[in-house]
């Protein structure tokens, strides 16, 4: 395939082109997370070091490295943030709930999954991503419909947690659910309403269920978690940032563990 | 002023023009919290409830509405994302940090500030002054340089606390913290290689310092705080997103304030 066809393949893909990485640190930890890379877009004459860094890895790596214009850079860009580099690298692959409980198996530690439940903001779902990598939950389950997929934003806002974090599409959350309670994982519910999250037990077996920020946790899901968590509002408005909130309540759970062990 | 040269003023100011409120959320709060809109610009033939709510809310206040046409309201957006609702209001002003002290006084609660430095993107202001409000935070103190201010993009992605929680700018972030730690102020630092946030004691008077993604908190400023807090990091990648950092570390002074309270 020439480097024309090539081009005007990617630009054609356009908004479902789900290859390109973007951004240093997305690139840089593409590289480094041993992801296949099949080019490497730089800006031409660029000398700053992250830069420098990159081209280096990619060289290290056979890379096929293109320095190109700004405008170039432009063009090819999904996101507008491009910062000088650009990675066409191989579509980022979903993995399976099987394999995210096998993940906690190889590490010995009891399941921490995050559920996310009609999240449509690609940056709220690469934040959440990257939270649940940072939190130690081993993998992040998103339904098919109704919600945001692994577009290049996603992996550009998860700050190469992509990379790392295993994510899994299920058809219907609910069946999920009700699957892998009888693997001995409890469900907890984010819920505005529900119980302060530090009066539940949240230490064992565990999948927090988050929604989005306009509607929160569907019923039907709902019904189906064991418990529910509210994080205390002591203000004037009606919720937080998704990601944010998605945050606080992992990091509820890390906390209990901690102590807890 | 007639309608041709208003509108010319708000196109022409751009990106610096701070007036304008953008989203269903935003301007409605805007609206019930008493804030004084100019004008409103409305979705011509817009059916949809949550925007008759607001056409409602701006009879109510004798507010000059103008319906116009979405390629009219698209021009008008600063932010992409006005979802068939402007709002022309005051621009939002800052407050002092006098004003936020006397806010705790008011509440009869020990202060809690929340301090950022250096936080560029403007979403993450906007959520971190939302999750000031939802944590109880009496204010939000940032620097006047190499920082985002209040722009309409923070307006929106604060989902209206800015209306709420005042937000100061000082021209020195290190003398505003010399200064209120002569008021008995406490100072922690959020610091990745610090002591882990659950070990510190953050129940009483306290100010949070929060850094920018990439250098964390300037190191005069650091040295400047009392202590410091780490989130626990068990990922493989560098850090959090700071919004999401922030709203973990300002909830666990909400928890350690619940459990000595």
């Amino acid at each position: 395939m020439n480097e024309k066809s090539l081009d005007s393949r990617i630009l054609d893909d356009g908004e479902t082109d789900r290859q390109l990485v973007e951004g240093r640190n997305a690139v840089l930890e593409a590289f480094r997370s041993g992801k296949t890379v099949d080019r490497l877009y730089v800006l031409d004459g660029c000398k700053d070091g992250p830069v420098q860094t990159i081209v280096r890895e990619a060289r290290k790596h056979d890379t096929i490295i293109s320095f190109v214009s700004r405008e170039r850079l432009d063009q090819l860009s999904q996101t507008g943030r491009h910062q000088g580099v650009i990675a066409q690298t191989a579509a980022y692959e979903y993995s399976t709930v099987e394999d995210i409980l096998e993940r906690a198996r190889q590490k010995g530690e009891a399941p921490f999954l995050i559920l996310l439940d009609g999240i449509e903001d690609p940056h709220n779902l690469g934040a959440i991503i990257r939270t649940a990598n940072q939190a130690g939950a081993h993998g992040v389950i998103i339904p098919k419909r109704r919600a945001v997929g692994l577009t290049a934003v996603v992996a550009r806002t998860s700050a190469g947690a992509l990379n790392y974090t295993p994510v899994a599409k299920v058809t219907n959350l609910t069946a999920a659910i009700q699957r892998l309670k009888k693997e001995g994982i409890w469900f907890v519910c984010a819920d505005m309403d529900g119980e302060l999250m530090y009066r539940q037990n949240l230490t064992g077996p565990i999948g927090l269920v988050v929604g989005s920020e306009g509607e929160g946790v569907s019923k039907l899901v709902r019904e189906n978690c064991d418990m529910t968590a509210a994080i205390p509002m002591k203000g004037d408005i009606d919720s937080l940032n998704a990601s944010v909130a998605a945050g606080i309540l992992a990091y509820e759970i890390v906390r209990q563990r901690m102590s807890a062990g």
